[in-house]
């Protein structure tokens, strides 16, 4: 299984568990969705400053977090992370502009 | 090929190819990195809002966004997707809490 | 009146006319709160990358843009700006740290 | 004299001052424009979570951070308030859509 999605289960099994004292997950998910998604938007941050002021390895870190925080939110809200790849494989048929026009349709 | 490895390479193709009259990644990475880097933020912005106020549908769409635009900055830094995914399997091994805590170290 | 108390005005105005056809604020308002804090978060992104990467007149423009969206965002939630000026004030009082652990408080 | 330019007027201070140990501010202009330019996005991100999730006390105080750490960038960045309050009235000579397009000229 690819990392994502081991990534995924792990994240839905620590949520369903809901121990918060031993995961942040669970801690995440405790603390509900306006936590969740203000976690990934500062994450994104955080990459956004990397790429522009820091090294590939502070990028490929937060990165790493933005990631983690995508996944999070994507389990909280209940939608699979096959369903986000699908949409970027039916895009990927598509070739340059067209699919720009795709992703904003 | 899973799904992010493939498109990541698509990207970087696109970059090398640099036909900025045909290709959306090409016409980003003619902009340069704060353009890219912009990107990645309103994106997440995006999934943000969707996830507070939208739909699954909205946030599969937002979050597959958010995906695509990271590969791109990826890429424009010369980071590879497998020294992302790599950091996050390094973490997988560490649980909970302890998790955390490599996350921010 | 200073600028920004004369602008909240305007803006309250163009949201009380409704006239989406010739005004940008009514447009926003029209298409809610969801748009609106997309606005902010995405007239901050320009921000951030125009500190790190660009002039001191694109920081000036951007910044414009935050305080503008900033505004919109209030009036559309209801908050009247000499709330969160008063805010301000009464953190002004105290100094250094302790004025930090106030905001966090 | 107003809020904003009294708080622009202490933010130079404690940032010529330099005592981090004291001053909040002081610690972020020591470490520098890209922690400065991250912590506004923070506050943009809570901003617009508050604005979806939140109470108007919420969003009051969320917007009171954006402003003050949108000071503190500017500061950082050697942008004077007036200029972008010169810039907003500039914008307010003009109406509705007008507005708009001089914005994003």
């Amino acid at each position: 299984m690819d990392t994502l999605t081991r990534l995924e289960e792990t994240i839905r099994q620590r949520m369903a568990d809901g121990d918060a004292a031993a995961s942040y997950v669970a801690q995440l998910h405790a603390r509900g969705m306006p936590t969740v998604a203000r976690k990934l938007g500062e994450e994104a941050v955080e990459a956004i400053v990397a790429a522009l002021s820091g090294s590939r390895e502070d990028l490929a870190g937060e990165a790493a977090d933005v990631l983690f925080h995508l996944l999070v939110l994507l389990v909280e809200k209940g939608v699979p992370l096959r369903d986000v790849l699908a949409e970027l494989d039916a895009r990927e048929g598509l070739s340059g502009l067209a699919e720009k026009a795709a992703r904003k349709a």
